[in-house]
C-alpha cells in the first residue's frame, strides 16, 4: 500500500515555502505483533508547528529533516494486530502529515465518532486549540466582572478563550484582523467589544483599546505579540494576569521586541507562559467540560477544513497571512 | 527654624542634573494641635525615586514641582503636640529630603534606636530596600537545590536576595558590575558564583551566564534589565520564575525592548512584577525576620552614607553610576 507524506526538506527561513517541503510516496510495511495501521482522515495545522520546523532546543525535539511534518490527527484503523485498538474504530494521535501512520501507542487514543458534532471537532475544541484556551485561561482566575483583552480573538484559540471568560462573567474585547472577523466576534463569539488591528500603528491601537476598555485590563491573553502586547501592557490594572499563549506575528522572523515590561513592575502584575505539556494531568477535565459546552450549544466552535494534502503548505500559511476561519484543519481523504 | 529643602524644580530629562533641583530654605510654622517636628538625621535614596521625578500615571502620584523630594528618612522628634510621638524619640516615616519634616501620621513609625546595630539599619535592610528582597523572593518560591540569579547582585536589594536566597538552600549568582563587587558578592554575600557584567555584550553575558549555571536558571531576581533580562531568559529551566524588581538600566532612558518573551511560553515560565504598595500586610513579617538574621550575623548590611543634604544629587546618582557600595543614604544631621 502507498503513502503519501508532506515531508520537511528543508528548514524554512521567514515564511515556509514549496522549497521546503515534499509530496512523497512510500511503500507501507508489513505490520509487526502489537501493530496498528491508521488512515489518518484530518489533521489538525497550528502555528506551534511552524517552531518545530526551526532547528533549535525547545520543548519538543525539531522536526528531523526528510521526515513527515509531525501534527495531531483523527482517523480510522484500517490494519491492526493491537485488538486495543480494532479495525473500524476511530482513533486521535499524534501523528504526522501523511495519510497513514503507524499507530503511536503512547499518544494514540479512541475516539467517539457520534459523541460530538463532528469528528473534527477532536482536532479544534477538543484538540490541542481548546484545551490550551481552557487551560490557559484559567491560570489567569478569571473572575466575574473582570475585562479580557484577547489577541487573535478569531483565532482557533482565542475565539474559545472569549467564550470561556463570557461564561465566567467576564467582559471581553477582543482584537482581530478585519471587519469580517470583528464582526464574527460580536455575533458569534458574544464578545462585548471588538478591536480591528489593520492599519493601526501602536498608539491608534492603544487609544482603540483604551475607549473599549476605560476601566482598564485585568486579563490579557496574548497569541499575536508586537505592538499588541507593548500597547495593551499600557493599560493593564494593578495585579493583572498576561497569559502569552502564542507570538503568532514572530513565529517566521526574529523576535519582536518588548519595550513596556516595566509597567508589570509599577502595576504588581505577572506574565505567564502557557505550554500544554506541564498541565497532562488536567487535559481529560478539560475536554469533558469543552465537550459539554458544545453539545448544550454554549460554545461555538468554527473549523476551515482545506481538503488535500496537496494543499498541506497553502492550508498551513493561511494561519500566518489571517485567511482561515476557525481552526484550521486538513482533509485527508 | 530655618529648614533646608532639596527641591524638584524641573522634570529631569534623562540623568537627573543639577538644574533639575534647588536647595532652598524656608521658615518652620508653628506646630498644631496634633502636630510633630521631626529632625531627619538620615534619608534614604532610591532607584524608584527616579520614577515619581516623571510626571506620568504611576504606583504613586509624581513628586510635585517645587516641592521637596520625596524619601523615607529616619530623625528624631524635636518638637511635639502629639502624645504619641515625644520629643527625643526616633521615628521612621515617608517624608522628604529636607532638615526637618512635619511628621507624616499615615506612616511615621516610632523605632528603638538600639535595636539594631545602626538606626540607619531601618532605611537599608528594614526599609524599602531589605523588605522588597525578602518579599518579592518569597514571589518566587524558592525551594533548596534551585539555581537563582540576581542581577544588581551587589546592590542594596540584590545583596540582601542573595543572602536570604542561600539561607533557604538555593544555588546562588549574582551579576555585577567590576572585579570589587563581583569579589564582594563572593566573600560577603556568600553568593556561589560572580559574573561581571562590564564590557560584555549580550552573547558574552549569556556564556558566562551558562558557564555559571550549566543547569539552566530556575530563578532570575532581575534589578537591572536591558540585555542581562534577554541573555537570562535564553537560559531559563521549565516552570521557572522571573521576577523584576527593577530594570535600573532605562530609568534614566526609553524602555529597552526584550526580545525573548518567547522563552517564557516554551518553558511555561512566569515573569511577575513586584510593587511593595501591594504587600504592606507582609511587611511586619519581613523586617522582623530581617531583623533577626541581622542580628544573628547571618545578614550582612552594607549601606553607603555620603554626607550633607549639599551632596543630595551627587549621592543620588550613584545609583546609576554603580558607584555606591552598599544602601545608599545622605546623612542629613
Amino acid at each position: 500500500m502507498i503513502n503519501r507524506q508532506f515531508r520537511l526538506v528543508r528548514r524554512p527561513s521567514g515564511m515556509p515555502v514549496a522549497e521546503d517541503f515534499v509530496l512523497d510516496e512510500t511503500q507501507l510495511p508489513a505490520l509487526g505483533d502489537g501493530q496498528f495501521l491508521i488512515q489518518n482522515r484530518y489533521a489538525s495545522l497550528d502555528p506551534a508547528m511552524r517552531g518545530w520546523m526551526d532547528d533549535r532546543p525547545s520543548y519538543v525535539p525539531p522536526i528531523p529533516l526528510e521526515s513527515p511534518v509531525r501534527a495531531s490527527t483523527v482517523g480510522v484503523v484500517v490494519e491492526s494486530r493491537d485488538p486495543g485498538f480494532p479495525v473500524g474504530r476511530w482513533v486521535f494521535g499524534q501523528n504526522a502529515i501523511e495519510e497513514y501512520s503507524l499507530g503511536n501507542p503512547r499518544t494514540a487514543r479512541l475516539i467517539d465518532e457520534n459523541a460530538m458534532p463532528s469528528v473534527t471537532n477532536y482536532l479544534s475544541v477538543l484538540g490541542v486549540a481548546g484545551v490550551t484556551a481552557y487551560l490557559a485561561l484559567e491560570l489567569a482566575e478569571p473572575r466575574a466582572g473582570q475585562n479580557l483583552l484577547v489577541s487573535g480573538a478569531a483565532g482557533a484559540v482565542g475565539s474559545i478563550v472569549g467564550q470561556i471568560a463570557k461564561i465566567r462573567g467576564c467582559r471581553t474585547i477582543g482584537i482581530a484582523g478585519g471587519a469580517a472577523k470583528c464582526a464574527r466576534l460580536l455575533e458569534r463569539y458574544r464578545y462585548d467589544a471588538a478591536i480591528d488591528y489593520r492599519g493601526k500603528d501602536s498608539d491608534q491601537l492603544g487609544e482603540a483599546i483604551s475607549s473599549a476598555i476605560p476601566d482598564g485590563i485585568d486579563i490579557h491573553f496574548e497569541n499575536v505579540g508586537g505592538i499588541i502586547l507593548d500597547a495593551a501592557l499600557l493599560r493593564i490594572n494593578q495585579r493583572a494576569r498576561i497569559i502569552l499563549c502564542g507570538l503568532i506575528s514572530q513565529y517566521n522572523g526574529p523576535p519582536a521586541p518588548t519595550q513596556n515590561l516595566w509597567q508589570l513592575i509599577v502595576k504588581g502584575a505577572r506574565m505567564e507562559g502557557f505550554i500544554l505539556t506541564q498541565h497532562w494531568d488536567r487535559v481529560p477535565d478539560a475536554r469533558s467540560r469543552l465537550a459539554e459546552w458544545v453539545n448544550t450549544g454554549e460554545l461555538k466552535v468554527d473549523e476551515h477544513i482545506d481538503e488535500g494534502i496537496e494543499n498541506a503548505l497553502s492550508a498551513f500559511r493561511r494561519l500566518f497571512e489571517g485567511t482561515n476561519e476557525g481552526k484550521m484543519i486538513l482533509k485527508l481523504a
